[in-house]
């Protein structure tokens, strides 16, 4: 058993028409770092060589191939299939997205899974369907509900691999200025002020506050602080100096 | 203004190469509800005709093409950038998907946005980043960081469009067995059961509970706790009239 979760995911395309969808499929599963391919009846033998699975003709290559759903799936203890919601009426619970990854997460946390997509034209068969435990579907508007097979698995991969911490997480580049930067910057700004004759804040008697504050709300980056501070300092330069 | 914060988005590829990813960008679009496509510069006027936009036509017909990026967000408040990292260092801050896609359903509450993808080969051109307030990435494997242009799409709007509360909500068919449905399963079971001479709860005191603990744990739908009950009856029946 594989210590990393995802390993213990396999996608499972049934009957699927288009060689080029396969190739997508295997890219989003590269991307977000899903490796087990598992084709029921793919229509053609070429898929292999299919263009759209830039990166991921590895992962294609070590795909197999399965003429029925159940050896396909076979080691799996929890099977859910990809579904549109369309005029079916599904015997099954079936769960948006959101919730259906938050429970794939917790399965392959100690156990394997399997997802199954079905053709590009019909999607799972009520026999397909049969062999599932529940149904996820993507939460798409109801008028048009039909996606394409890739942007499919893409989009539950993404569900599987994103991380809602990571929502609340600062930005990971641009690190932000600190107080002494800023403080400095509000300095400078202050003096070139007041050397301009700006009139705006040296009005106030609180000129110095209303610059501090303004220099905060910008929440420059240290590095865009930094090119502040210079043209600041030139400016200041070319105040004092105005013969030169 | 629409009154939909959908609306208020701005889907703007540039230098798109290949007429499929418009299609199937358009095709994502309409799958999550947004229908102002922008193009810049696309390298072939055949996109319109895009077989990959099943469901689309209309959204892809009604795009508007400029032939520089300004005129392309004019009237957007945010220009959000997508973009791999690669081995670039930018210097704009920038956001996984999670976040970013916060920040953006927050100022589409009031206010325009557009967010840019770049073309298949090489991305967004630090020209086009210049344009931006800040970039937006999809968590990707570091291995494999290029997504293909449609599926980045369907996924960025994927989570522009998801819930969170979903992920906490029941499941949406297969309305669970009421207690009533669930104590009257029970009683037939443990009928059943005693008749049969079942040892392992009735080897116990709390045959009772045990069975009522176990019909529980099934957390049926109510559809299938009937079919058990059905079940359960006739094999009663069977019990009770052996010779039959």
């Amino acid at each position: 058993m594989h210590s990393d979760p995802k390993q213990r995911l396999a996608v499972v395309l049934v009957d699927t028409r288009n060689p080029l969808n396969i190739g997508a499929a295997a890219r989003a599963m590269s991307n977000f770092g899903f490796f087990d391919l598992r084709l029921v009846r793919p229509y053609s033998a070429a898929y292999e060589e299919a263009v759209s699975a830039v990166g991921a003709a590895d992962l294609l290559r070590r795909a197999r191939v399965f003429d029925n759903l159940s050896s396909a799936v076979s080691g799996c203890s929890l099977i859910v299939g990809a579904t549109g919601l369309g005029h079916r009426v599904f015997e099954h619970p079936l769960h948006r997205l959101e919730r259906a990854g938050r429970l794939l997460r917790r399965h392959l946390q100690s156990a394997r899974a399997a997802i199954l997509f079905g053709s590009e034209k019909f999607g799972l068969s009520n026999h397909d369907i049969s062999h599932c435990h529940w149904l996820l579907h993507i939460p798409t508007r109801p008028e048009h509900d039909s996606m394409n097979l890739g942007q499919a698995v893409a989009v539950t991969l993404y569900e599987l691999a994103r991380s809602p911490a990571a929502a609340r997480r600062l930005p990971e580049a641009a690190e932000r200025a600190t107080e002494e930067e800023l403080e400095r910057l509000s300095l400078l700004l202050e003096q070139v002020l007041s050397l301009s004759g700006y009139s705006d804040f040296s009005r106030e008697t609180s000129a110095q506050d209303k610059t501090r504050r303004f220099v905060r709300r910008l929440s420059l980056a240290s590095r865009d602080a930094a090119i502040c501070a210079g043209m600041l300092r030139q400016i200041l330069w070319k105040l004092s100096h105005p013969g030169q």
